[in-house]
């Protein structure tokens, strides 16, 4: 069976993804929107696809799948829309910036039982997909203490930073699904700090660009999560997972592992200095999941009610941070998770 | 010149302190003390000294200096004695417990003028000196965030626990010490989360033996410590430093340095197993650096009011843990601490 | 401009070379050959080209361009053949076990002026490629001593072996083009030792399986390789250079770049345990660049000559062994050597 | 029971060894000779020694052992004199840059029955030795291919460079004693280039300051050594040791392990710069090995045997390069060598 896919969104990421789709044996890029139709050209000339509409993919008799990767804004319309389309869905991170929204967009996911994927591409990573798969089996013993060091090479527009919805929903975000992903439990307090110590004009328009947060589960299990917008030596993007029995962790990642040794010492290349080549393996690894489930009719995963609990976590660590005290997470609703992937 | 030392306690710690003693070319040792008199009979053949009772000590005309190694109640009355009798302390941290004991301690070294250096040895390893020296000489520009991860390779035991004051006083002290050593900056806020993962026994001793904390300072500065009980892989202790202009970083030390390649990968050995081979260069160096100070009649450094500043941030931490919300600092009394070496 | 190739031998290098041409938007693949013919339909269909047989391909005028991917013994023929047919020709090493053949064959290359470059696809390699261009900005001054490390994780198949051309005509090729290539100067002198440690039946068959290697050029510069065909860990593949203002090293790579800490120590995956996947890079890359010279009608380099000393390198290696001396090289022929690239 | 040590030379090596004798609890220093007497009082204040002449010391019943750290021309001749005296002997390496004059000193150690120790000091670095101790373990299966990377920081002076006996019986003869100690087994050939290409000087005083060498033992067991007597990087001195189940290597030293990250990379510092700081250890451990030997009455290793071999690869070695062959090693000879240890 060949999955056979709308990408709606022509941009850098939606370039991305038709590339992972092309690539794939079982998938096949049918259709491509994009309000801007140079760029929908570019990737359809590119692929062998048509150029259409989105009402047009919506009634399509030839498309399974849909990959979303148009603004924030428009996510949980399209995915409400695609749901009743009958559509498998693939939508960019994140479903909304407001919790009321996504939980509205989830609920007609539910009633419709469309498969949805929310693209949390960092568990796919394959150092980071090497490392559960070690605590899967057994590595380290029982899950212990978290930490995770995520930095940006540098940090964002202010136009970017004002409709982000802040530092924690729009960067820290996938370190709290990373943390879900790792500790394998939900997490019931979170307390946060942050403030501006890389760009006064961040402060300004209302955001933070440095923040320390501590996550923990029902049973202590803890995280700690180091974020800043701004790193010279790179995208600076580490894991640790402290357990019973032992340890592991995955390191940065370079474009090049060359050494330098003069009379100044030891000299590795920096990291990555963008996400889209620090993540290039775990964008097209997401596709492949996504395709794998969609054609075996399993559950996608991440899956939509994973992209809600990452958001709730941002929304608890703004409050941690203005509150200056410990945010217990609602747990009813979080009772109503499914079990992590 | 030459120092001349008396060592008030002839346990393990004090072995090493006569040893730094001993093998420097500026220090003497001339009188051990402790209730166990074969321990001090070892010492003192070994170097050369005599055996002597404290009260002798304090009388004596040929001692200078005293280095404080006795069990943690007695310090603060030593302190008290031997800045009345006008020796130079050297203190092994902490000086008490308690906090109104400490500033209790303190005022009499304050009227006495007596010169008091507390042995937070980890100012002196090598590897995180290097790192201070670095920052000092601008290698990262402005410090920002402060990342301290802090493992015993195994709980101690429980009736050590049990009189320790707890983990935050105990264990995450020293890191507590490294945070301000290496901000630069007092601190004005603790968030801290504990839990009892590694011994429940620990648990019922009323202690914990998992703890997060973050600290921030009065410009925004954050500094996350991790600390665990216990880590199959050894005495795991990091730090790393995050600024405007770059991240400098100690990593693990390990007693050899080999790498052994099979089909199972590459292993290096466990780090070191014990603290006092771990920083057996630290513990050398701060009496090379007390020495150096008396010799000089210039400031001891830690100083008392160090040992009280990280013992108020084990105090808050606890509060943290205990109230779920972020303590802020009494920056009254903080503010009447001198400025950080 | 887009290059339209011929592929020649549709096994596992075929595939390969088939995908860096589908994947680069200058390239398209028109025709595949494959004795096997199921072999050829398989790859034609996947890039959607034809089957043809070697015969038409010559006569074609939709082909710019053949990559040569069948056994050993037909590249010579083969090359002379479409350099008579005025195709840009890109084979896989060697070009002959023969150096008087391959010189016979290059002779017509000359005579026709076809473009010709041998797949020495480890100049290609992004962390071998960068340590060159490190050496070519200056970063270690003068090159003075290479250091060329190369493990097969596993011996291969004794028919393998059998007509493979030996040790140093089969694997340590490789390495001698790398020498030249980072030496930047042609070759003088061979010693070299080698033995049988891993499996008496590759002495049987007249073969070593471990060897060591001295080259040295005309003002003294040395390398020394040293070789394996067994190697746990993985496939052991490192270089090194040192030069009068420091030293340049790539180090080998791994799958997958996670750390495991217990008891037993600090262990990393093993390495790379096939070529394949070792140098996935480095194939699409050589065809890049093949496709670039073809484009702009510049040279193509590794070029025949190239692939010609190495071939004498091996020959004066294995004459070492035999002779128990250092062999002197052919000056005269060498000086008739273009430049290295 | 105390080894009583006279020191013969109190340059920076007897300063070293001064140092480990006092601070062994089963060593004392008792007298100490050099020509330049101000140096002898300087060390034998230090430890309370006497300054003695050599005469007197031959004669002393109140010394055990002797350290023999004059001018290499002057061992020879007090090893047979302290033989004769029935002292044990401790002796920097060389015995003598002479084969003949080595053999006949070994003669009279032989005839004496004295103990004597070679300082061949890199066999007591702790990851040397640690490597030494995995492969007797069997962690690495048979020993196959030993790689020896050895460069000094910088030339030494010219004056010296003349009457050193060359970079193979100089500097590389520490090479040779670390083949022999990791290969476990004899040599019996030797391939060896040599060039000038660090300082013309050296050249013309009729010398190499690069050289690489081909070692091989009678089973086909293989040492590669790169030598250089210049690094910018520091004293770079690496081993490691392939066997048929997998690779062991001790990597570099560096005085502190910190590292730097910015946008021009990932940095730590230079290695050592001196080999007194870099086998600091290693000096200590091997007068250890020495007093414990004596005082158990055990064999005393590495020995004057030891010390013989390796001193007759360096002159193979330089044989070969002058040959521009293979040199065999006069097995009958090798034969009579005791086991290694």
């Amino acid at each position: 069976m060949t999955v056979r896919f709308g990408l709606l969104g022509a941009g850098r990421i939606g370039k991305v993804h038709a590339q992972a789709v092309g690539s794939n044996t079982q998938g096949r890029l049918v259709a491509v929107a994009d309000t801007f139709e140079k760029a929908a050209k570019e990737i359809s000339a590119a692929y062998g696809a048509e150029v259409r509409t989105i009402e047009a993919m919506e009634r399509a008799s030839d498309i399974d799948a849909v990959v979303i990767c148009t603004p924030t804004d428009t996510h949980a319309d399209l995915i409400e829309r695609f749901a009743r389309a009958g559509k498998a869905i693939f939508c960019e991170k994140p479903i909304d910036l407001d919790v009321k929204r996504v939980e509205k967009c989830l609920a007609v996911v539910d009633k419709t039982r469309a498969a949805l994927m929310v693209g949390f591409n960092r568990r796919f990573d394959p150092h980071f997909a090497a490392v559960r798969k070690a605590i899967d089996e057994g590595a380290i013993g029982a899950v212990e203490m978290v930490t995770i060091t995520s930095r940006d090479p540098g940090a964002p527009p202010l136009d970017y930073v004002a409709r982000s919805g802040g530092i924690f929903r729009d960067m820290t975000i996938h370190d709290f699904d990373m943390a879900r992903f790792l500790l394998g439990e939900e997490l019931v307090a979170v307390s946060a700090h942050a403030s501006v110590l890389v760009d006064k004009k961040i402060g300004e328009a209302g955001d933070f660009d440095s923040a320390s947060v501590i996550l923990e589960t029902a049973t202590g299990k803890q995280c700690v999560i180091s974020n800043s917008r701004r790193a010279t030596y790179g995208y600076d993007q580490r894991i640790e997972v402290h357990g019973s029995k032992g340890m592991i962790a995955a390191e940065n990642q370079r474009p090049v592992s060359i050494e330098l040794a003069n009379e100044k010492g030891y000299t590795r290349p920096p990291l990555h200095d963008f996400f889209m080549t620090r993540y290039i393996d775990a964008y097209a690894n997401e596709i492949v999941a996504f395709i794998a489930a969609v054609t075996a009719g399993t559950k996608t995963s991440p899956s939509g009610q994973d992209g809600l609990a990452a958001l709730k976590l941002a929304d608890a660590a703004l409050k941690s941070v203005k509150q200056r005290k410990a945010i217990r997470l609602d747990t009813a609703a979080e009772r109503n998770l499914g079990p992590m992937s």
